[in-house]
């Protein structure tokens, strides 16, 4: 049986098209894009398209806007250090407490060893971010605010345009991890005010080890990597060439699927959730129902631990997640959910379920297929289950739906 | 006609089986490799293999000695910046004045803005390293040596072991860039008592994007990127297993090719060195005639710009290079035969051929068919050329050997 692919939050699958796009230059126009002679001029044109691309899918108003990278935490850990590098007299950083770890590591390293101050930013209990807590924190020692466009555990979403502009409004540079939103909705640097933007490459179907840092026109700047005066002098390296061209297919094709994922994707998430809700029950949905990404699912079931659901899943070909990949393997709960309040009945029991343009009708129908069951069995032996449901089978079916 | 490739030290063709191997993980495997159903797990041992194929190029005696990085220049940039970190109360660095861009750039960023105090050691006429020099600098307040494996202008070889010794007399830590070492030479880091190595998959034939930090067991570290836990923690950012796969066949490749590099390749390179001498004169080979790397010919045409003879290559067909093509579009000549002192009738003369497996004899004919010419129809109109030469007809045959 063809298994299904629900961790699309964690990596997706490289479109055929552009792997495709990649594979002329492996072995055949495989020269360094910085060389002069025509097998290095050839690559350096390919480039170039494949920044437009990335410009496009963006809205950016220039293409040397895009800086390539390596990936969406060296995006990351380069707008954060690049900001506290060029303002000077400025020390502090205002985040959230629900970031990836391409950003809170980074800030809790520099609070730890450097002497930052760090301001992390709570959020209630749908993942939306405590705004008035975010104005207090912003001031004139603030170097950068760095905010995620969407949330990876839950997808909500977070007012980016809004937060940019509270952040220029004290002097700050205002950063956003969009690593999980660019490709699922529509981003547009044009009227979203925001001085760098970070993503990655296979979180939308491009390659992996390869994503960009958007660098607005006029932000001061200072490199991470250093070495040759590749990117403008913004990123030292040979240039990744089939990476790139790949990102820039990627970026071309993901704003052709952007109506699907709005709309077909999305109406499969919900019919996935309120399929979970009614034929199980006792279970929640996590994160901002309104604003949030169109293919993101996490729902918590009461009582239960994610681990072996998701392992059950996986006997059955059925790929989910604990939330984020960064974090599986770790006992602890997840980062985003303590900060989201997430009850304690509710908050080891967190499965992400997370669909693409690849996911099919059929995917949704096997999951509702084997997930009563699977949850079923597993309450039967639960203590915590049990002791709150002394009388009740765990038959899903008789189960009620929590409150 | 087939185009004939010479700059190989700038990049090399990815071997069809190194593309063969990763093909499978762009869109099938596709995992993120710290995911914990089957799509990771299979990820995961793909990338072990991997390692063990670098262990096994290096000579190291741990596979967990190996940390994956994005290229050279990352490699590069971490070893100095870990150096600076765990080394408290030192805050020296000894390198040489001919290293790669991705050392130098970074020692004269932090020696101008972070008041890093840096010995940049010097060499001989044949670019090798003024060893007097080098352990005079060394001293309680060095927190690292780093000096490179193989020059990639010149091919010249450094005493890497010895280096690393004197190094660790004066207690400090040593890194060697190996990026135009490994694959051309071989390296036993049993008997290179080196601290860290770096490497990068597109000089070994492996796909660009890609490369290595060899880190000795024992040796303190500090992460530049930081995210979540991959690679034991020492390099935040999700695996980029299809490059992983590719350099991990590549380091094997370049196991079984040694050989190949040393005799036939060698061969190739000295026959190429020795027609052009004989058949063009008054030009000089540049690097150490004995301590080279064997694939690389840096050739330098008195009274010449090697910028138009490169051109004029490139218009036949044939790509070789200024020196180094992080360097080409800039007008300075080389800084590494800047610090060799090459005179100044050869400075800008010089015109590097770096050769691969992938180069064959019909290449080398080719080169010496038509430089000849080149070179004579450039001295024609060369001012510097006529003013010494005044009598003499720029036909190559007539022209007589530098000495």
């Amino acid at each position: 049986m063809r298994p299904v692919y629900l961790d699309n939050n964690a990596a997706t699958r490289a479109d055929p098209e552009v792997v495709a796009a990649m594979l002329p230059f492996f072995s055949d126009q495989f020269g360094n894009a910085s060389s002069s002679h025509a097998f290095g001029s050839e690559v350096a044109g390919a480039i170039r398209q494949a920044r437009k691309s990335l410009q496009a899918l963006l809205g950016a108003a220039f293409d040397h806007e895009i800086v390539l990278t390596s990936g969406g935490t060296e995006s990351d850990n380069t707008a954060i250090l690049s900001a506290l590098e060029t303002q000077s007299g400025r020390d502090e950083i205002v985040t959230t407490a629900v970031e990836h770890p391409a950003i809170l590591s980074l800030v809790e390293y520099l609070r730890d060893r450097r002497g930052l101050t760090a301001h992390l930013i709570g959020v209630d209990a749908a993942g939306c971010l405590d705004l008035e807590a975010y104005k207090r924190a912003l001031g004139p020692r603030t170097a950068i605010a760095s905010v995620m466009w969407a949330n990876n555990e839950t997808g909500t979403l977070f007012p980016v345009p809004e937060l940019a502009k509270l952040a220029h409004e004290a002097g700050a540079l205002f950063h956003t991890d969009a690593v999980q939103a660019v490709g699922k909705i529509a981003i547009d640097l044009k009227s979203a005010d925001v001085d760098m933007l970070s993503l990655s490459g296979h979180k939308l179907h491009g390659p992996k080890g390869i994503g960009a840092l958007y660098v607005r026109k006029g932000t001061p700047f200072a490199p991470l990597l250093r070495g040759g005066p590749q990117e403008r002098r913004r990123r030292g390296g040979t240039e990744n060439v089939p990476a790139i061209i790949g990102l820039g297919k990627a970026a071309e094709l993901a704003g052709q699927h952007l109506a699907d994922e709005q709309g077909r994707v999305c109406a499969l998430r919900d019919r996935l959730e309120q399929g979970i809700i009614q034929s199980i029950g006792r279970c929640a949905v996590l994160g901002d129902p309104e604003h949030r990404l169109p293919n993101t699912a996490n729902i918590a079931f009461q009582h239960l631990e994610g681990e072996p659901i998701v392992m059950r899943l996986n006997q059955v070909g059925i790929a989910a997640s604990l939330g984020s990949a960064c974090a599986s393997g770790s006992m602890e709960p997840s980062h985003v959910l303590r900060a989201m309040n997430v009850p304690p009945d509710l908050l080891r029991g967190a499965v992400r379920f997370s669909l693409s343009r690849d996911t099919t009708e059929d995917d949704i129908k096997r999951v509702l297929q084997v997930l009563p069951d699977i949850v079923g069995r597993l309450r039967e032996t639960s203590p915590a289950w049990l002791q709150h449901h002394p009388s009740s089978s765990a038959d899903p079916l008789r189960s009620t739906e929590l409150t």
